[in-house]
C-alpha cells in the first residue's frame, strides 16, 4: 500500500494532466509490446504492431479493433496513442498512474475504465494484481496492462476467433463487456483461494492453534481489505454503466452488464462474509487463548494447594525443638504419612466438584 | 461457501451464457422429473412430463400451468425448456447457477425470480438449501430445484387441488405469489432452530458452559451469516416486485406481496437480533472465563499466602545452628505452633475483608 | 423470542388468510369481551357487546364509535367482525398474529395499524408487552387486544366521558392519534424501569460488583433489543401516517401526530443511550475484572517474593553437612535472622517503588 | 437521564395538551421573572413585566420585542402568555417539559425552536444545562428559560443597546438568530473543558495509571453522549431553519443561519472525534493493564524459577538418611553454594535472553 | 485539538462577524507578506505589495491576479483585503478562525473555500497543518495563509512563470483548481509518511515489540482522526464544486475538478483502509501480549509441578521421628534421588504431550 503511495509521490507538485509513469518498472522500457486484433463478422486479422502509428489506422477502418497494449511505463508510446485516439491528458495521466482507485469517466468521444485485475498465476501460486486501463471508442477498444506476462483474456482471444460467435456479430461494446465480465470472473478464483485459507485457519484455531494463526488471519484481513477496495468501486463502475446514457453502449448489451452486476455483488457479498468470518474467528481464537491460560492456572493452583500443605507438615516435623513429642511417638512418621495422604484426596475430591478436574 | 465459489469457478473464462450446470451432482442425471399441472377455474390435470416437449404445450393452452423441474444439472433439458419458453441465455445460465445471490430480473415475456429455499427435514433432523428459480410468464410458472427430495411446496399442490380455493380463480402471478410466501415461512422454521440453539446456549454460559460453547457460538454465527445472505436480497426483490410495473402481476396480487414483505423484515429483524445476542453472549462467555481465571487465581493466593510464611517459620526451626535458644524452650514448638494458628486465622480474617471469601 | 417464532410456525404451509390465531391462550375462549363506546358531542354510550352483530349497528349509526375487543384468540368471533366491517382476509390473519412486528397499512375503507403496548402492572411491579391492533374506519376505530387483564387506555375513557373534552368534538382519527398517544407514552414508564436498573447496575459495577452483574447486563441488553424491536417501525407508522394522503385522516391531527412523532424519537433516543451505555458498563466491568486480577496476582507476587528466598535461607542452614562453619559461630542464628529481616525490608521498599503497595 | 424520563411521566395518561410543569421545582414558583426589551432603530426600552397582561402590549406595538420569561414551573402564567400570543397548546406543553428532544416547529403564526443551552458556571466551576423554548412571531422573540441564575445571551443585551449595532436595524429573525447563534458558542466552552479532562486523561494513562481512571473516562463517555443528544437534533433544526419558506425568517439572515450551520457541524465533528478517543484510551488503558500483569507474572515466574530448584536441593541435603557420602566430604557444603550461585547465573542468563529482564 | 477549541472560544459572546483572529501568534505581527501575481497570456508581473491598498488595482485591473497574504493575525490588513474586495463580514471572520472546518460558499461575487493543507518539513522532518483559505473572483484569486514559513505552491508559481504554460490560456478558475490540486496531492505526502510507520509498527508487532507500540499506535489513530476531519470535507467542497452552477468556473475546469475528486476519494479510501489496519494491529499486539504471558505462565507451572513434589519429598525426609525406617536403609538415598530423576522425566513427558515443550 505504501509501495503505491510512495509512487503516486511522483507527481505531486507536477502540472495536472504530466505524463508520467507511476508504477514500478520491472522490465525494459523496449518491452512494449501492442497487440491488434480487427475483426468483422467475415473477417479476422490479429498481428503485433511495430510501431505505434499503425495503431491509428485502426480507427479510421471499417473493422472492430482491440488494441491491447502491454506495459504502460514508456511515456512516449501512451502520448503517441493518445494523440491519435484523441484521449484528453487527464486520461493520459490517468493510465499512466497504475495506483488509482477503480473508477469509469465518459468523454465526448469514449469511455475510459479503470479496473484491477486479479490472477492466480498457476506456476508461481500467487495471485498477482495488475491495473487496467480499458478505453471503448465508436469502433475500438484500446486495453491497457502494466506489463506483467499474460492476462485473463484468453477465453476471449478465443471466442473472437470463433467465425460463428456472438463477438464477430458485436460491437467493441461487447468486447468491453467480455473484458469486464473475465476480471470480475478472476476474482472468484482469489476469493476461492482466500476461502481456502479462511478454512484452514478455522480447523487450526478449532484444533491446537499455535501463534502464527495470528499473523495468518492479519495477512488474510489484509488480503480482503485490498479485495475490498478493487470490487466497492468496481460495483459502482458497472451501476453507472448500466445507467449511463452514451450512444458507445447499445440497448442490448444492458442486460450483460447487469449479469456483470450480479457477480459483482456477490463478489462484495462473500468478501463480507470473509470479514465477518475472519472477525469470528479471531474472537474465537482470543477466548481459546483465554482458555488455555485458564487451563494452565488451574494446574499450578492444584499442584500448589496439595503441595504447599504437604511441604509445610514435613517442615513442621523437620524442626529440631527438643520437645516434641510427636518424634517419639512409635507410628508418628506412618500418621502423618497418613494424614498426608487424606488430605490429599480431599483436594481432589474438591477440584473434581469445581469440575477442574 | 467455498464450496459454492469452487463450483462457481467452473464458469470463469466461458462466454457469457455459456451453459455449464454449476452445482454438486448428487443424483444421476436421469433423475430428473417435471411435474406439470395445468388448471382453470373447473378443470384441474397434474402428470409427470415425459419428454420435455410436452411442456411447450402448456404455453400455448388456456390453462393456467405449474411446471416444476427437480434437478437442474441435465443442461440439456433446461436448455430446450429455454427454447421452448423463450427464455433468455443469461436467465438459463442463471438457473443452472446453483451459487447464485438471490435476485429478480424482469425481461419482456418473463420475470426470473431466484431464492434460496430453506426446509427443515424432519426425518434427518436437518436444515437443507437449496436454490429455487421461478419464472412467471403470462399463464405459467416454471420453477427449477436443485434436486433433492421434496419441497416446500406441498401445501399449495393441496390448495390447488381444492376446487374453491383462490388459486383455481387466480392467475400465475397469484401462484407465483405462493411459492414465494412458501418459502419465507419456511425461514421462521429454520430461525426458531437457531432460536432455540441459541436459548441452549445462553442457559450453558450463564451456567457452567464447557469450552465447546465457543465453537457452537461460531457456527451459529456462520449460519445467521447464510441466513442474512439469503434474506437481504430476498427482502429487495420483494420491495420491487411490488414497485413493478409489470403486467404480468395484477394489481390485487400487490396486497399480498406487501404481506410477503412484512414477513421477510419480521425474518431480517429476527436475524439481527439473533447476531446482537449472539455478540452479547459471547461477552458474557469471556466475561465468565475472566471471572473464573479470577477466581482459580485467588485460591491459589489465598493457598500460598498461608503456607508460604509458616513453611517459612518451620524451616527456621528446621535450621541447625548450635545456638537456637528457642529451641531448648520447653514450650517452644507449641509457642510456634500457636502463632501459626494465629497467623493462619489472621490471614483468612483479611481474606474475608477484601470478599476473596 | 423463540417462543414467538413458534407460534408463528402455525402458519407455516397455511394459506395467505388463512384465520389461526398465532400466540398463546392463555384464558379461555369464552373469555372475548367487546365493549363498545357511541358518543357525539351531545350523547354517550358504553356498552358490553352480547353479540358480536351488535357491532355492526355501530357502523351504520351517526356516532363516532369506539369497538374495543379483549382477546383474539377466538377466530370465530374475530372472522365475523372483519366480515361485518369489511375487512380484507390478510387484515385479519395479522390481527389474528400477536407476533407482528408493528406496523401500519392503508386500505381503501380503513387503515390498520399494529403497535406493541408496554405496560407497567403495578402490582406484579413487572412489564406486560401485548401487541394492539387498531382500524380506523370513516366513523370508528376498532382496537384489538391479547386478552390480558387491563390496558393504558383508562385515561381516555375518562377523557370522552367528559362532555366538554375534545374527543367529543372530535372524530375517530383523534380516538385513533390519542390511543397511540397513550401508547407511546407508557413507553417511557418502561424506560425508566430500565434506567433504574442502569443506575443500580452502575452503583454495583463502580463498587464491588458481583458475578451476576454481567447476567443483569446481558438481561438488560435482550430488554433493549425488544425495546429497539418495538419503537423503531412504530416511527415508522407514525411518520408515514403523517404524510398518509388518507382522508380518513383530518389536516388538524397533523399536528398531534407530528407530537406523537417527536416522542417516538425521544423514546429512540433514550433507547440508543442507554445501549451505548451498557457497552460502557460491559467495558467498566471488564475493566475492573483485569485489574482486580492484577491486583490478585501482585499480593502472590508480593508473597512469594519475599517468602522464597527466606525459606531457600532456612533451607540452606537446615541441611546436614558435617562441615557447615556458620552453624557454629555464636551469634549465626542471629545474624541470618537479621539478614533476612532486612531482605524483607528492602523487598518491602522495591514494591513501593513499583507501586504495588 | 432516569430523572428526566421520571419528570416527563408526570404527563403520562394526559390529555395531549394538558399543561403540567414537567422539571425539577428548585426555586418558589412565585420567583418567575419577565424582562422585556422593546427597541427599534432610534429607541430602547427595557424594564421588568410586572404583569403578564403588560406582555401583550408588546404584541401590538411598532416595537421588534424580546420578552424573557426566567421560570417555566408556574403553568398559569405560560397559559396566560400562550392565550395572549396565540401559541397552541401542544407548543405550551412543550414549554413546560423541560426533558425535550431539542426540535423546531413552524405554525402559521410563529416558529417554535427548543434548544438545550450549557453554560460553563465559572463561580461553581460546573457545566450547567438548561432548557431554552424560543418563540418567533412577526414582531417579537419570546424565550423561556427554566429558571437557573444566568444566562448566555448578556452579549446579546449589549449588543442591542449599542445604537449603531446590526441589531438596532434588524427584525427579531436576526434576534432569533443571535440567540441560537450565542447557545452554539458555548458549547464550544463545554468541548474545552471535556478536551481538557481528555488530554489529562491521556496523559494520566500513558503514564502510570490509577484505577480510577475507568470511572473518569465512564463519566467522560456520558458526557459526550449528553453532548450528542443534544446537538445532533440541533442541526437538523438549523438545517431546516435554513430550507424554511417562512416570512418571518428573512433572506439577508439566511448567511448567518448558515454560519451557524458550520459551527453546529463543528461541535459535532469535534464529538465524535473525542468518542474517538476516549474509545482508543479505554485500549490504551485495557492494554496497559494486561502488559502490567503479563510485567507481574513474570517477576512471580523468575522468582520461583530462581529458587524452587535451590530450595529443592536445600532440602535433599536436610534429609536425614544414614547413608548420605556427600554430606562427609569436606568440601561438600562449599560445592553445593557454588552449584547453587551458578544455576543463579544460568538463570539470569536465560532471562535475559528471553528479554524478561 | 482543545488548543483550538480555546482559540476558537476567542469568538464566543461576540457579534456575528466580529473580527478577531482566533489562532496562535507565532510571528510579529508586522510580518505578513503579501505577495501579488498579475498575468495575462503575454505578461507576468511579481512583487510584493508595500501598502494594502495596492492590491485594489488588480480587482479593476485587465490582468488575472493571484494576491497570496501570509499571516492572517493582523485583523486591519484583512479587514481592508475584505473592503476593498466586497466580502461579507461573515468570510473575513471565518479567514480570521485558523480552526475551521474545511467549507465552500458562494456568495454573489465571489467563492470561498476553505481548507487545510499539510506539508511536509524535509528540514525538521514535521508535518505541519495550515489552514488556506482561497478566494475566487471574477479575475482574482485571493489565498490566506497562516503565516508559517512555505507552502506547497512552488510548482505552480513555476507554471505560471512559463509563458506557454496553461496557467497563462486560462482564468482564475483554474488557478484555483491548480492550488486545490497541490493541496490534495500533499496529503499524499503525509499518508505515505503515516504507511511507513504502520509497517515499521506491523514489523515491530509481528516480532517481539515493546509496550511503547501502543502509545505509537494511539498516535497513529489520532492522526489517522485529523486526517479523516481534513478530508472528508474536502470531498464535500469538490464535490459540491463540481455540481456549483457559478459562472465563475467555466466549463472546461469541471473536468479538472473530477480529477481532484478521484484523488480525494483515493486519500480517503486509503485513510480509512489505515484505520481498518491500525485496528488490525490492535487487535494483534494484544492477542500477543495474551500469548505472552500464557508463555509466562507456562513456565511458572513447569518449575512449580516438577519442584514443588520433589521439595515435598525431601521435606518428607527431612522429618526428624525417631521411627522412619527408610532413613536407615542402605540405598534408601540413592533410591529417593532415583525417584526424584523419574517424577522429574515423566513431568517432561507430561508437558510435552500438552505441547507446552
Ligand atoms: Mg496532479
Ligand atoms: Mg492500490
Ligand atoms: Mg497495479
Ligand atoms: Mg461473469
Ligand atoms: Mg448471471
Ligand atoms: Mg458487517
Ligand atoms: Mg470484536
Ligand atoms: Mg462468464
Ligand atoms: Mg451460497
Ligand atoms: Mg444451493
Ligand atoms: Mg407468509
Ligand atoms: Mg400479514
Ligand atoms: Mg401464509
Ligand atoms: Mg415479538
Ligand atoms: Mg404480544
Ligand atoms: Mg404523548
Ligand atoms: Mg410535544
Ligand atoms: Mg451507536
Ligand atoms: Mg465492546
Ligand atoms: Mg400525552
Ligand atoms: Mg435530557
Ligand atoms: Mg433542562
Ligand atoms: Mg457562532
Ligand atoms: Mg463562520
Ligand atoms: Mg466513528
Ligand atoms: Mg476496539
Ligand atoms: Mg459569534
Ligand atoms: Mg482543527
Ligand atoms: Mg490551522
Ligand atoms: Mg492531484
Ligand atoms: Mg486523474
Amino acid at each position: 500500500m505504501a509501495k503505491g503511495l510512495k509512487n503516486t509521490l511522483k507527481s505531486v507538485g507536477k502540472a495536472p494532466g504530466s505524463l508520467i509513469y507511476i508504477g514500478e518498472i520491472t522490465t525494459p522500457v523496449t518491452d512494449v509490446s501492442i497487440s491488434i486484433t480487427e475483426y468483422d463478422q467475415h473477417t479476422i486479422k490479429s498481428y503485433q504492431a511495430k510501431t505505434v502509428e499503425e495503431c491509428v489506422t485502426c480507427k479510421f477502418s471499417n473493422f472492430n479493433s482491440w488494441i491491447n497494449v502491454d506495459g504502460v511505463h514508456n511515456v512516449e508510446i501512451i502520448k503517441t496513442l493518445g494523440e491519435q485516439f484523441g484521449l484528453h491528458q487527464l486520461t493520459l495521466e490517468d493510465i499512466l498512474n497504475t495506483e488509482i482507485r477503480p473508477k469509469m469517466e465518459v468523454f465526448e468521444s469514449y469511455v475510459l475504465i479503470i479496473v484491477k485485475m486479479l490472477r492466480y498465476n498457476t506456476t508461481t501460486k500467487e495471485v498477482e494484481a495488475e491495473q487496467v486501463s480499458l478505453v471503448l471508442g465508436d469502433n475500438y477498444v484500446l486495453s491497457f496492462q502494466e506489463n506483467r506476462d499474460g492476462d485473463v483474456f484468453d477465453g476471449i482471444r478465443l471466442r473472437i476467433a470463433n467465425p460463428h460467435g456472438r463477438h464477430r456479430k458485436s460491437g467493441p461494446d461487447y468486447l468491453l463487456y467480455s473484458l469486464l465480465d473475465a476480471v470480475v470472473d478472476h476474482y472468484f478464483v482469489v476469493l476461492e483461494r482466500i476461502g481456502e485459507k479462511l478454512e484452514d485457519l478455522e480447523e487450526e484455531i478449532t484444533g491446537s492453534p499455535s501463534q502464527d494463526v495470528l499473523k495468518s488471519l492479519y495477512a488474510l484481513k489484509q488480503e480482503l481489505i485490498f479485495m475490498r477496495r478493487s470490487v466497492w468501486p468496481l460495483r459502482e463502475i458497472i451501476s453507472s454503466l448500466d445507467r449511463e446514457e452514451s450512444i458507445l453502449i447499445k440497448k442490448e448489451i444492458r442486460k450483460y452488464i447487469r449479469d456483470i452486476y450480479d457477480h459483482t455483488i456477490q463478489v462484495i457479498d462473500t468478501t463480507e462474509s470473509f470479514r465477518d468470518s475472519t472477525g469470528s474467528l479471531l474472537d474465537l481464537y482470543l477466548s481459546s487463548v483465554s482458555n488455555r491460560t485458564n487451563d494452565v492456572m488451574k494446574v499450578l493452583t492444584m499442584i500448589s494447594t496439595i503441595f504447599m500443605p504437604l511441604t509445610f507438615i514435613a517442615g513442621v516435623y523437620g524442626m529440631n525443638f527438643d520437645n516434641m513429642p510427636e518424634l517419639k511417638w512409635r507410628y508418628g512418621y506412618f500418621i502423618i504419612l497418613g494424614l498426608m495422604a487424606i488430605s490429599i484426596i480431599i483436594m481432589l475430591l474438591w477440584f473434581r466438584r469445581k469440575k477442574w478436574l
